[in-house]
């Protein structure tokens, strides 16, 4: 068998060559921004468990969140993507997230997520993010636009997968919102939950749970208003879980941080008897 | 045969029913709004007169420019929906344009334009805009990134069509760039050179120059700094007429406007004998 | 001013330059194919009035149809188009049409059409089809599929847009359908309504009503069966007017034929007094 | 900590819940098929070795093949599908693959693949394929076009990504091409290589190498002529490492499988000492 040791071998992700130049996804870590809207929300703890992985909790509040930003991503090897290739650089997504437990750590689980990029699509084997592909718009917020010229603006979002709405959510912020200098809601950890199914009954799938914590963390501009959300039905989608939620807060804000593989592993369910 | 004159039969554009609800475009005015990416060149006034309609005439500098922007459209019968269904609100655009003369009128010209939304080329064959879809993509410029943290940045946009490379630009920013009270360039007027062929003998062809003037506009946040563009080939492109041109400036801004019904005929080109 | 007339200015549709080659649609005619699911209808003639334009009468009976179809299109004056761009030759067409009369005569007419390519689309201001962008999908009748292997099919096909659900039909061929020697109903002429809309109060809406014959016609492989339709609703949708439909039959089928500018003027409503 | 043991979490793939619905991939087995061009070609061995992974060798005439396709799907769990969400069965494809030997064992290996639906892509963390999203288009040939009625015929496909083109090919068939009963080439095996990195300096990197068969495999319709290829160029590209290559035939086929998680370990660079 030949010898691959002189082999170099790269690539963050599938495809990988000698190079690592095709790889999906881009070598790690990813500064990340959004200019986003959000809305808080109260659903049923037993609708939240349904979408809540082995090892976390709903809180009793069953406190969630949705999502829809237009984002930003750079790869901290390649900075000039930014300018040079916007279109590996700019995308939209959509988080529907809940706060929970895992012991008696409070942090929060990104439950379902839509983006518009397969590169950050492929994120999602890594970091175990929920990510499948959708169309994600949200009203960009132009003063010039004749049409926002006023003091109070309403602002919504939209997702929508293989042609059936996923989601609607909108922001009212008379007077442009009440100024706000964090968002309310547990910060804490971020749990992960990696699944990735084996092609072959020689090797377990991946199942783990991890934590994940972020650097660079800066906020700002946050504004508060009303929230309203929506949520349809998709042959693939089952948000009719939820049922009507209780919105307890919209907000829009913008956000940026560094994705990086610093996870701690919580548990592993694919190697039985750890 | 039939009164119609008892049917109402409505819509801005095809298709059109007695409702007027499923017409491509949505009733005029339309209240815009870009964030932009721009840059001036100068090129062969004889490579120019290439893009330009008859009457139209290029300027002895052969002055023309490139914009690449995030958009928003409102329409103003239907206020509701920039938050409603955003999917038809925001939308990207690039226009590649020349100024020029129109008799002793010096005026602006936009030869070719790529947006990523059929509503807003369904406005070409209204307005005479050369539309076709593309993927328009820029730098989104959102400064909690922390790879835009710094007071230097430069941006880039870039169009691609049916996989072939149109275009590219950058913006050279050094400190954020240099303020400006107003854009370099002739405002003056905006020429329209309308064409749609006739499917029949028995009717001649639409072909028509005019003059139309924007309201509502304001211009804010204007900075300057250094520009590139990067003309590509493709089966149905021709920007390699253009060569290499000589960039004058490069710019960000913002601006808004509203688009109305309201053009000057100068020329009918349909009519023999006009 | 300067003289024109030496200078040649080229393009089928918009964008127009010396060349042409930058125009939306290529030089007619245009030699067409589809791979067709088509479901036959009767609705309320009231609600087919709706859809139907000044001067043409649903017929007693409320006939009408919708076809999903994978098509191709190839320009007469590019024929290695279609190996060398097939993304410019390859497109789906959704096509909501009706059964009509104008005066004594009865045709067809294509009210509501959805396409994913831009170049379609831009055939309807030149021809009058109400043509909008969206998704559409049918079954790949492939039988070396595992699971289409057996004598027995079931097709079908969806329409969305704006991530909207817009309509989808199914056919149902037990024992792959029954062999027919020509699709039933009316043959006839076609009818285009042709609207655009005017930028100036200098100048008419164009507003015609043509009659379209097509050449080259062939049609093969008809096999019916049982047909099913399901239409949904969207902000800029109006199928919900139709209400339940009566299906009289599920078909599939494969038709060519050309398409020219050699329509014939019925009636102009945009010259007044004609 | 709460007892998972009572709490079903399904999911072929991410997103996973309670009820597995929202999941990317469908339950395997899928029953897949394509309606096929293929160009066979040898290059560089060393170009070859550039793309493949380690434990893979190539052949010493390099022999590799491009294959564009319109694709069907079906998971065995859902066989309704096909007609209630065409969606998410059809879908388009490209591999680029080579011909290699792991030990004494000649098989295939499809180094890059591009595909147009998110759900095909999620099969790339299963099974190790090295899928992107692309725009792939290939030439429909639908023989009641009026310009497809002679008996030769030549077809093409492309393949973009980010508005770069990837690769493009033709297949000339003279008098429609020289009937074959079996495609030429190494039949074999499929050797698939699994990369996935790990979020977490805890667990390791999932590295490994895999032989996998494909059952109900059957294969129609083959014809034989010319191909020709032309690889382009983009910033995550690396076609041309490959540089001019020698292409040996030119095919259009259909043909169908089924597949299913029944590969076979050969290789685990994930595990030290393995």
């Amino acid at each position: 068998m030949r010898d691959d040791t002189n082999k170099p071998w790269r690539g963050q992700s599938w495809p990988r060559t000698v190079s690592g130049k095709s790889a999906l996804v881009e070598p790690l870590p990813h500064h990340i921004s959004c200019e986003a809207l959000h809305v808080n929300f109260r659903a049923n703890p037993d609708a939240v468990a349904h979408f809540l992985p082995p090892g976390l909790e709903p809180l009793e509040d069953g406190a969630g969140w949705v999502m829809i930003a237009e984002m930003a991503k750079v790869s901290a090897h390649q900075p000039e993507q930014i300018w040079r290739d916007p279109s590996r650089s700019s995308y939209n997504e959509c988080v529907l997230g809940f706060y929970c437990r895992y012991g008696d750590r409070i942090g929060r689980f990104s439950a379902l997520v839509w983006v518009d990029r397969d590169w950050s699509l492929g994120m999602g084997a890594i970091f175990g993010w929920g990510k499948r592909l959708g169309a994600i718009d949200r009203t960009r917020l132009q003063s010039t636009n004749p049409a926002l010229a006023g003091e109070d603006v309403k602002l919504g979002g939209t997702v929508s997968r293989h042609g059936h709405h996923v989601l609607s959510l909108s922001v009212d912020l008379p007077g442009g919102g009440a100024p706000l200098d964090a968002m309310p809601g547990h910060g804490g950890s971020t749990f992960l939950y990696r699944y990735v199914a084996s092609p072959s009954p020689d090797v377990p799938d991946i199942e783990q749970l991890f934590e994940l914590g972020f650097t660079n963390v800066r906020q700002t501009g946050i504004r508060q208003g009303a929230g309203e959300i929506r949520f349809g039905s998709a042959p693939d989608e089952e948000l009719d879980v939820l049922g009507t939620v209780e919105v307890t807060g919209g907000f829009t804000y913008q956000r940026g941080w560094t994705t990086d593989r610093t996870a701690r592993l919580l548990q592993d369910f694919s190697t039985p008897g750890q």
